[in-house]
């Protein structure tokens, strides 16, 4: 028989609350949510592992849960309109979440599948909307993998998922301190091309073709020092306006798809 | 003697209250709001023309007007701090608002100033987020104009200025229906590069080097079949991941920025 839940004080929903709501819940579950089936089905196709399901029936069409269960034994909990909505993070909704176990996202699992990679590394980025853009941006270049430097927050953070758009799931995704994501990327000779607005080498005069890992620091104080010093080069996106800064994901996005305009050519 | 206004009850500043919030009141009076000391001075570098300027003195330094009070003959009206939460937008705010006048953005009156223009059209763009970014894009990348077809929102809408970081005052910027863009587009002979997630041809491979607009439509809904019926080619950002949008103004960061290395090599 299938489990229903309908009380919003029910224990086990206070907990997925908690998992919601808070960053050291997660790291002490292990687990986390996803909302919204495109997105359950990404954590899926990435590999990762659902604890079960919790479905409002009174929006979720059953049928549309075919993808998800075909070949995965997962729990489906039934739970009220209540119970989602104190769940659920956004107003247009699907009427399904998933709780999902953690990966272990530490750069000492991290694998690469190329010796040629290219790669994002963002440090320090402080909104989760921020790092959601720049997978996304990640995603569709189709680098080899985004590694995330000193985080703020737990990579499965609600909004990050959200903004992501679910990508984060199949993307080759790793954390680490800054001091740890060098020591790989010079372990694996990797080059690494700062993007600092003192740079006087612009972007676009470099080799991508290269082992090359792009590092991006934050839209307030760009880069620390740390990376600063220990980057092969640092680069400049070259500003014609009136104003001198620009949003971290755009400065990347211009950044990586050219690497991959310059990797295309050689092919 | 200086004007002095500290009721909020205040008729004057009850209309400027509906200028903030209300479209049609800005197009009745031709005049608009724009908050904080380094949008204002954008504004007047643009040419602008300020009928006034509100101060709420309990935050403003008045050495921090000496930019824009040099050569300038604005009235200036200390307001209470009451008065200025009215008004303000924002919560972190430096205590000066502009009343300035409209230009006219009619794409009838613009006028470029190279016959081998880079331009960037959007056409309806939902969010006034998503305008300022793409403006913000269009400055950091020096282009020739930018053209808003059928626009849903008035172009001096607070949150375009606040997110564009008040480079919508010095951008060339045009609005205008999308017949009267294609129109001009035509008329001056300048390529139209259609971007759209159907096209075979990939952005990397035109010549923007010649007169070239990069068309971009919504995240939703892409562009209209008025826009791709009469494009010189429709043009495509490979998608290699597994998600298949990307933000409407990476997009364009991402092909204008080719657009100018491409300027570049050939200068």
């Amino acid at each position: 028989m299938k489990k229903v839940i309908t009380s919003t004080q029910n224990s086990y929903i206070k907990e997925l609350v908690q998992l919601k709501e808070k960053s050291r819940t997660r790291k002490k579950n292990q687990t986390f949510l996803v909302e919204g089936l495109r997105e359950i089905i990404l954590a899926l196709k990435g590999g990762y592992i659902i604890e079960n399901l919790l479905i409002d029936t009174s929006i979720l069409k059953e049928e549309l849960l075919v993808d998800i269960l075909t070949n995965n034994d997962i729990e489906i909990i039934e739970i009220s309109s209540d119970v989602y909505k104190k769940l659920a993070l956004r107003d247009t909704t699907e009427g399904v979440i998933a709780v999902v176990k953690f990966k272990n996202l530490s750069i000492k699992e991290l694998q690469l599948t190329t010796k040629n990679p290219l790669i994002l590394v963002a440090e320090a980025p402080e909104k989760p909307g921020n790092i959601g853009a720049l997978l996304r941006t990640a995603d569709a270049a189709g680098i080899d993998a985004v590694l995330i430097a000193n985080p703020k927050t737990d990579m499965y953070n609600p909004n990050i998922i959200r903004s992501s758009v679910g990508c984060i799931f199949t993307i080759n995704i790793a954390t680490g301190t800054t001091e740890e994501i060098i020591d790989f990327l010079k372990q694996k000779n990797i080059n690494m091309y700062g993007a600092a607005l003192t740079a006087s080498v612009e972007y676009q005069t470099i080799d991508y073709t290269q082992p090359s890992a792009i590092v991006v620091g934050t839209e307030d104080t760009g880069l620390t020092n740390e990376w600063l010093k220990n980057t092969t080069k640092n680069i400049i996106i070259p500003m014609r306006g009136a104003i001198d800064s620009m949003n971290v994901s755009v400065s990347a996005a211009i950044i990586l798809f050219e690497g991959v305009r310059q990797r295309q050519l050689i092919k």
